[in-house]
């Protein structure tokens, strides 16, 4: 019997960031494809909190937060670190880690469904985080360092699901002569990285948000 | 040489958690008052993302943002842990911290300075917050049974200064009928836990709350 045991979504980021940890230590698991317009009994009562995924669910007991999983899976089941060992760098993944989840992504929402006056103000702001991002990645491979870890991972939103985005919506923010270092990242990470097959498939994506905003609003 | 300066607000809870955190170690520390409406050089070369504190500079080098911090403190420096040893007991601790930050404080902000409609929506949503937290207490000391740690350091502000700004704004939110559990443990919080000497003076907080409330809109 499998132990442990992911309810998510396939095409999310949120649960890829827990199935690429798990893959990484090598963690066989079962993955529960939830119906988040019908949520199931399971997901209700393992997160009765914020009644989201991704929870993973060890020994049955269940873990909620894409990044409470990560670092419960990294201390928790052998295999390669996601996280790296000095404490020091440690702290700089979980900052940056954290600036893609409490900054970049929130704002992203108002950038792409936000209508008039604040999504122009939305987009000139994104435009000065991504410069942030572009500035922390120049001379780097990935987010600490050469090796692609726990900010990596963080930030699969901002690598792959994003770009996507701009092309489903027509919203385009990225350029490389703008953002050279964030792209050469971007490209790193989708061609060359550890998680490049274990992206889900470009085009099943795109459709999925085109048909979001062609949708009658 | 002091090798361990904290920039931060004599007032602050996120300031406190990490005075805390470097307390319960043995840490030695200079404290570094910041003056908000006037950022020092040094804060902004610190933390040039947020400009926020509070800052941890070790050995010339900062680390930003309070949880980040704490976990940094707990992997850096001998002495007793603030992180439980069990990593799902640490899942638990970093869920409940995480579950404070990102949905409790930001929605207290709109209780306290929102008007009309949605005041009195916020105020409704909070007392759902309150009731998950007063649920998540019944029959335990601290938010990881008996031992204070890692989520009540996190919680410090509702434990203290949100009493208090009920007092300084009059709105009131918590009873002891209606939140049992949450009031027990924010009595113990305060009145016989191991941080109880570390609170700042209910007195200068509450002079300080009734100003800004006071101050014209």
């Amino acid at each position: 019997m499998t132990q442990v045991k992911l309810i998510g979504v396939t095409l999310s980021p949120f649960s890829r960031r827990v199935e690429w940890a798990l893959k990484f230590k090598g963690v066989e698991y079962e993955f529960i494809e939830e119906n988040l317009q019908n949520k199931s009994p399971l997901l209700l009562e393992s997160n009765p909190i914020h009644k989201k995924i991704p929870v993973l669910i060890h020994n049955g007991k269940p873990i909620c937060e894409s990044m409470v999983i990560l670092e419960y899976i990294d201390e928790t089941f052998e295999g390669p670190s996601i996280l790296p060992k000095d404490p020091y760098d440690r702290a700089i993944a979980r900052f940056w880690a954290k600036f893609i989840d409490d900054t970049c992504i929130p704002l992203l929402g108002k950038v792409l469904f936000g209508k008039g006056e604040e999504a122009e103000k939305s987009k000139e702001e994104f435009g000065g985080l991504l410069k942030i991002l572009d500035n922390e990645l120049k001379d780097k491979k990935f987010f600490v360092g050469d090796n692609f870890g726990f900010a990596d991972v963080a930030a699969n939103f901002m690598a792959f699901w994003f770009g996507i985005l701009e092309e489903a919506s027509g919203v385009v923010l990225v350029t490389s002569e703008k953002f050279p270092n964030f792209c050469g990242w971007r490209d790193e990470y989708i061609n060359r990285s550890q998680v490049k097959e274990y992206l889900p498939s470009r085009d099943v994506l795109l459709a999925h948000f085109q048909s979001r905003f062609q949708s009658p609003k």
